[in-house]
């Protein structure tokens, strides 16, 4: 970003800003997943992993799709938040001694990524929606709702299973 | 973090861990906050703030106290996703142009520490709960609440107020 220039002048510049830094966001989880889903041992977890890598390759082109209704470049900027979450991801889980514990950790991590962007989401419509964006709010509405499945079948996987085999 | 060595051996090792990364980002939110309160036009969004700055200040005596309780050392683990989410929050307030469109970007980043927030709390109680922890259950659940409600009170600002004044 620039230092010297103000370039969000209004909230549709912000809108299409955070737009770039989510799009950005999924793709570097689309990447990481594969990594993730290799290193869980727990079936439970690996399909569930599996299952978010799928949404989310959708959600890259939903966010496509907004750019194109939005006249705007397709463009990911770096949002250094995510790459932070997945940096201490990897840390986390490379720390971790054991199958169990290192799915624990693993279960922990994708719920963050999974907050992360339920909060980006939930800004996005809100905005979306003041800005009468009524063509991107439903589009950006399925993707929120598919963050709180995923972040709720970890939750009820993480219950039922995981932490119990770590425990 | 050592890359020759697994020091996470079990649940206890990680909840402590996660403690210790939630410690850290607790410290380096009660640093960053009077920044974002002293950039915050909005008397709404500037209380809100400030509420939540004593609130940090006591969510840091709480594990203070976890750790006292616990027996382990009281240490704060780089969190690389709290420094990314703090980063990008000084990013994009900082190419905002006009008090309102960076009181709209203040207040989503402020969001999204609430969220990475949440999601470790709601980690940490399960796996306190698991340990057979109930002395530390409780005061878990108290800063969970305080980050559900902070997260809350921004939505409810956001849609009366500060949205509606940059759009």
């Amino acid at each position: 970003m620039s230092l010297f220039s103000k370039d969000i002048k209004d909230l549709n510049d912000l809108f299409i800003h955070q737009l770039q830094d989510i799009f950005y966001a999924e793709k570097q989880i689309a990447k990481n997943l594969p990594t993730m889903i290799e290193k869980a041992t727990s079936a439970g977890l690996k399909q569930v992993l599996s299952n978010h890598l799928r949404e989310t390759e959708r959600q890259v082109e939903r966010l496509q799709q907004i750019f194109e209704m939005s006249d705007a470049t397709e463009k990911a900027v770096d949002c250094p938040a995510i790459d932070g979450i997945l940096e201490e991801a990897e840390d986390v889980v490379g720390e971790a001694a054991g199958d169990e514990i290192r799915d624990a950790a693993l279960t922990a991590a994708a719920q963050t990524v999974e907050h992360y962007e339920i909060a980006r989401y939930g800004t996005l419509i809100a905005w979306a929606k003041l800005l009468g964006r009524d063509d991107c709010v439903p589009l950006l509405q399925e993707t929120l709702e598919e963050e709180k499945a995923a972040d709720k079948k970890l939750t009820q996987l993480a219950a039922d299973q995981i932490n119990l085999r770590a425990a």
